[in-house]
């Protein structure tokens, strides 16, 4: 049996509308194993809640050990989310998660501490103190996948702001009247700059007679297309991708520099998928676009610069969160 | 003679590019006289170090104490600023000025310990200390003047940011492609719903043949318009006017909902020469616009009120400048 002494690991979650992705942690932040189960959340909380176990104890069984060898679990979890309490307030993508004490709850099905978070704040804990080894005071972290969510990192800790809902970049107004988001406005960060917001420029512009190979690889409707397919568009020199991928990246730039002027962090990173995707084809425009925008003086010594951890942001982050909230 | 004891007043003085305006204030942060004197920029930093320490005098005297009585001098001086260093770092609008021992000057000229800041960052602190009475752990505070500048507190102190240029809202762009901004970019929201987009908007439209009072008023090239005759041309139910406004009020909701959705403080407060002459014509649209565009759950409970400071924020807040760098 293990002793106290080798109860050292740590479980981060990911909960998300479609999946839950859990990841064993070393308490150096180095990943061992992970599981992946499908979320079904339209079963309802209780459903979802023993899901998250079975993901948590399938994660720990991938890396060989048991769960008296773990000493904390953290979990990242979409919407409005109150930490100290332990509760999932609202989450507008998962039916029935209102006033959800997922942290109670979870403890009693693992019979482990749990800590809970917003699932982008988690991210930016994750590259925060993970990925960047936690030498930015300040920093701000933007996701760019289905939607754009951010998290805000001052004095070296998560700023959740008075409502608990700070990083919320994605519904950052940038082009007024622009088009429409999924949140009822318009011009929003998210309805310009995200995977959907790409996807759906490209869609109609196939539907207006312009050409790209996508519609040679997938089909006149785009059907399944995914990040990956722009970028070997792109690599056959796809015009509208490619002028599609940059607009993105403008738009993602403008708001890089809009952070840059209003909060001024040390460090901006970008995750996600689509720039797990297209790094290489986004960054450099992101970065001289934001310092087009940066007022002379603001930008000075502030990096911009990737996330690597793709989609393991949302799993290290809350082990991050798991390790720091059991110090504390 | 005045005893130590009496040594009890403070000077706050607001450094424009056009005016110097130094208030005396009580402990309690009370105005007893101030002064005001033409900057007279194009003469360099020396002389405009002479008419501040020249217009602080005045406004001792006019309050009937001598220099002896003062405690110290706090100081908001436009664009980038080194609080800790007491350093100007550069001024766009005031020739000359470049790396300006701005603090060290002062208190040889006037014999007291003086303590400076960026403008905007001080009519933060005036608004949150002596106005609202330090009562929100977090605030943002914008000023709608010629230009539009900004501050933020959070955990009840300024946060100036790693290039200490925090609180520049007036270049968050929130219209791509829109008017061209004096900054150079476009879409700014200085650009948008400054007193110089304001009155440009009407220029234009009365060039474009539009009606208004304002012609019968001032002629046709609007000479020496001023918010105040706006609020004027409201009264008698001046539509262009009434547009106009209308839009800079919608402009200024949406950049307070982005504050309100990124940031997430417990108050935003709205001051400035513009909300100073149509507080009552813009209030209610700026905040039932905010939020529109907060994302749910994100404004509940945030505070969005007007400063009723005006012109004297600038004054109050150096004046919190001086009496807090005295107590730490």
């Amino acid at each position: 049996m293990a002793e106290a002494s080798s109860k050292q690991f740590y479980v981060g979650v990911d909960l998300g509308g479609t999946k839950i992705l859990a990841g064993v942690f070393t308490p150096g932040l180095k990943i061992v194993a992970t599981s992946k189960t499908s979320t079904k959340a339209d079963r309802g909380p209780k459903a979802v809640l023993d899901r998250i176990g079975r993901t948590v104890r399938d994660a720990i069984d991938e890396a060989d050990l048991d769960l008296k060898q773990i000493r904390s679990v953290g979990i990242g979890a979409p919407g409005s989310i109150n930490p100290e309490e332990g509760k999932v307030i609202f989450s507008p993508n998962m039916p029935g998660w209102e006033d959800v004490a997922l942290k109670k709850e979870l403890e009693k099905i693992l019979e482990l501490p749990v800590f809970i978070e917003n699932d982008c704040n988690a991210c930016t804990l994750g590259v925060h103190a993970a990925e960047l080894g936690a030498k930015y005071k300040s920093l701000f972290g933007i996701f760019l996948g289905t939607g754009i969510g951010g998290g805000l990192i001052l004095d070296g800790r998560l700023h959740s702001g008075f409502n608990r809902t700070a990083g919320e970049i994605g519904h950052m107004v940038i082009e007024v009247g622009g088009p429409k988001c999924g949140c009822g406005n318009r011009g929003c960060f998210e309805a310009l700059a995200s995977r959907t917001a790409i996807f759906r420029r490209l869609e109609l512009a196939v539907k207006d007679g312009q050409k790209t190979i996508l519609t040679e690889m997938l089909g006149d409707d785009l059907t399944d297309l995914r990040s990956g397919d722009l970028r070997k568009a792109l690599k056959k020199g796809d015009k509208l991708v490619e002028k599609v991928i940059e607009d993105a990246a403008e738009y993602t730039g403008i708001a890089v520099g809009n952070i840059i002027n209003v909060i001024n962090p040390e460090c901006i990173v970008i995750g996600g998928g689509v720039i797990d995707a297209l790094e290489d084809e986004m960054m450099s425009i992101i970065i001289e676009t934001a310092k087009d925008y940066a007022m002379p003086g603001t930008a000075k010594g502030v990096e911009i610069v990737a996330s690597r951890l793709g989609d393991h942001a949302g799993i290290t982050g809350a082990a991050v969160l798991a390790r720091e909230n059991l110090k504390g």
